[in-house]
């Protein structure tokens, strides 16, 4: 089948997808969660050969993906997510006001790329397919070459559910071509409406390329990862050093380090809390043990971009793990520089994929404010404090927001919760739209749009927008929020 | 003073700017209104001379554009538009959840290129600059140049309303260098975070193009005009063809057709109906009186352009105004062509920029959509019909929504209603972006982002994110809508 074969299909579901009602989607949605528990241990075993991932993680990552897709069924039972926006004519006001009524609608069909270290959270049914598909789109997901025989399966999953609850068969399709120029075509061609990406910046930032040079440019959301800075200030360091450097290299070592949340930079002032942090942190580093990395490729890249760092100028070795690791492991390593030679070399500021870590001796305040705004964009930014920190530099809650969107209080990064209020998003190179997120119940607004009903016959509006709101959804009516 | 200079000045003036109270910002909007009405009818006159409009109109052009304001300031004053969100922690759940909480942020310094056709509502501060000084973002205009003395009398009422209530004083700026690559650096400073543009397709392509091209791509929203099509169905063809084709030409000729709304194709099927529409429609345009256009680039480019499209194969004059235009006049005109021809010809589909307008007509209802379906994304649409005609072609509401932002039912489009639900927006390239709309509060969600704070200390958190809601406004905590 060819991409163009594929993506005109992909068109034609979606035009009655879209005209399907909330609940069938909804149960639609809670179908694929099931069938993917159904496939039981033989799903989590594919996974765990294909990405060398521990069987407990998976099994957690599994509840997750499958949780969001429930969460994305009540969402749209509820409904009110539409934003249904009514204002009655008047027609005492000159120019008279027409009756205009407003909701989001899908954009189309949605081409997903998953990610290598997420086989089921970030991939196949992953965040991106089941907001695309409560949004009302068809989804066509280019396959993780890395994890295929996974993919597969859910692939399954995915396809049972669109037979069991009468969904249009093509409204998710599976491509199993593995190539750059499978990718670029399926972004390129005329019936895709968006993008959405998780992965490297290279990849990512590839997509939006061919993405913003089409004849008609579409909306791409690539979450290109992150060094997730940690600010260490003065009191918390003085007072919590021991416990902050376990807390940080337990979170830099996790899962090997193979999370877009991985904290790969940290920033102190030079201090004797600094210098217990650095010691306490060399013991940790040495203690972790090294684990299988999710496939060759990033193996690879882990050491030759570790080993690369570790030759900068100004660049010393804090430690690696003392367990020599074996064929296809990382080797957990910390690194230290100061914040003059981190200032002056953009190569120090990219992210390492993996648990590698570098923790950045800032002269003073000043210098590290400096080096904390050099930072691209992120997901994410930790401050670590006191209360009497906190006092002492409440201005610095305004530069994390203007490098992150997440900001996080006394905590590590990795683990995303998902809710209302989770953003997983960021300024570029974060992502290359800061203004979504890809995890929680607003990563919807990616794929929709607003369309607004002028003198509409009521008999031809959508449910969301008739007069006596047969949905019961929260709608703004009038400049007034009712239900 | 440089493009540099200016936007480093706008970088720090948004750091101020952006923690000033919603009041406050609420009341430099409402002075700017103020001040606009203040310069009476000096700015009137000085905007009718640059524009050629008439004074009516540009009267109730800035009393469209003081109401934005206002809008604007009511909007920062209830306050729920920066939806804030609120997940508290939960221990008893694994992983334990954290306290989560999330609002939107203001963007940085935002370019604004302004239109010709709308001095003050689409110009210097008009919906965008608005929307963004709204959101807290620091604004820089370009100052459209062919009406310059109006745009500086208008950035002096801004500027005025900037020391009254105390703004940074380079919370907006005035640039006045009229050249290309002026407005290429703008787009291309680092510190500009967003674009907003209105007028030709050309130049919104242009700044879109750079803007992606950034290291750091930034959203660009170009509304870029559009030829709204109106559909007219069989059954009020037969029974309403001359009121229609009367409404029609005064929606085409209305302020000489330079409206981004400007109604510029009709489609209706073979049938003496139509026929009737046709040679009321000639009786119409001939009665229209010839007025100045904008300016001499809008002229020679209408004349030019309306030339090329009555050349083509298969098209056909319906007829001219009857009055000869006199020097810088636009001359109104009518064409007709039949549905094969127009599918075949692209140029056929493209905006003429005045009172110009093409009948297409159609074989059959198929070829009718047929033709609807191949035009590009569009501003809106206009379905013509009776009762019968929307009960026998409901699912052709469908197929305007993959179209166009806004759909009106027995309307044409001039005329933009500044309420909570309208769309002024589409798919492209009707605008860079179909996600957003230009026009009415949402206009707003162009200049924000989203950030998250995790387990932030109460003292710290933005007003809008405390426990107790110090603001009121409605806030998403734990999945409850709340006041």
């Amino acid at each position: 089948m060819s991409i163009d074969n594929i993506m005109q299909q992909a068109a034609i579901a979606f035009q009655q997808y879209r005209e399907t009602k909330a609940e069938q989607k909804a149960v639609f949605l809670e179908t694929i969660a099931a069938n993917m528990e159904a496939a039981g241990a033989a799903l989590i075993g594919q996974a765990a050969e294909e990405t060398h991932l521990p069987q407990a993680r998976l099994v957690s990552e599994r509840a997750r993906t499958t949780m969001q897709l429930r969460m994305f069924a009540a969402l749209l039972r509820e409904g009110s997510w539409v934003e249904a926006t009514v204002d009655t004519a008047d027609a005492t006001v000159n120019p008279a006001k027409p009756d205009i009524r407003k909701m989001l609608i899908p954009l189309g069909p949605v081409v997903v790329f998953g990610a290598s270290n997420f086989p089921f959270a970030y991939s196949t049914a992953g965040g991106d397919t089941a907001s695309a598909l409560a949004a009302g789109c068809a989804v066509v997901v280019k396959a993780h070459p890395a994890h295929l025989k996974t993919s597969q399966l859910v692939h399954k999953a995915i396809k049972d559910a669109i037979f069991s609850s009468g969904m249009p068969p093509h409204v998710f399709q599976h491509v199993e071509d593995g190539s750059f120029e499978a990718g670029e075509s399926l972004v390129k061609h005329a019936a895709t409406a968006a993008v959405g990406f998780t992965g490297s910046f290279a990849g990512g930032k590839a997509l939006y390329d061919h993405a913003a040079a089409r004849k008609n440019p579409i909306p791409v959301f690539a979450e290109m990862g992150s060094t997730n800075p940690i600010i260490l200030l003065p009191d918390t360091l003085e007072k919590n050093a021991e416990e902050l450097a376990r807390q940080y290299i337990a979170s830099v070592v996790l899962g090997m380090g193979q999370f877009c949340t991985n904290p790969g930079i940290v920033l102190g002032i030079e201090s004797e809390g600094l210098s217990r942090f650095i010691a306490e942190a060399e013991k940790e580093i040495a203690a972790a043990i090294p684990q299988p990395m999710l496939h060759e490729g990033i193996y690879k890249a882990y050491h030759a971009k570790m080993e690369k760092a570790l030759q900068q100028t100004g660049v010393n070795v804090v430690g690696h793990s003392s367990t020599e690791p074996g064929a296809g492991e990382a080797w957990p390593t910390l690194a230290e520089t100061d914040g003059t030679a981190f200032l002056s070399n953009p190569l120090l500021h990219e992210e390492v994929f993996g648990p590698y870590a570098i923790i950045v001796r800032c002269t003073d305040l000043d210098q590290l404010q400096k080096v904390w705004r050099s930072l691209a964009g992120q997901l994410t930014t930790s401050l670590m404090g006191t209360e009497k920190d906190f006092t002492e530099h409440a201005s610095m809650r305004a530069l994390a927001e203007s490098i992150a969107g997440r900001i996080i209080f006394n905590g590590v990064p990795t683990g995303v919760t998902v809710c209302n209020s989770m953003v997983h998003g960021g300024p570029f190179p974060a992502t290359t739209d800061s203004r979504f997120t890809a995890v929680g119940i607003n990563g919807i607004k990616r794929w929709v749009r607003p369309v607004c009903y002028q003198n509409c016959p009521q008999t031809l509006l959508p449910p969301a927008l008739q007069n006596g709101n047969p949905l019961g959804i929260w709608r703004l009516v009038n400049n007034e929020w009712t239900r």
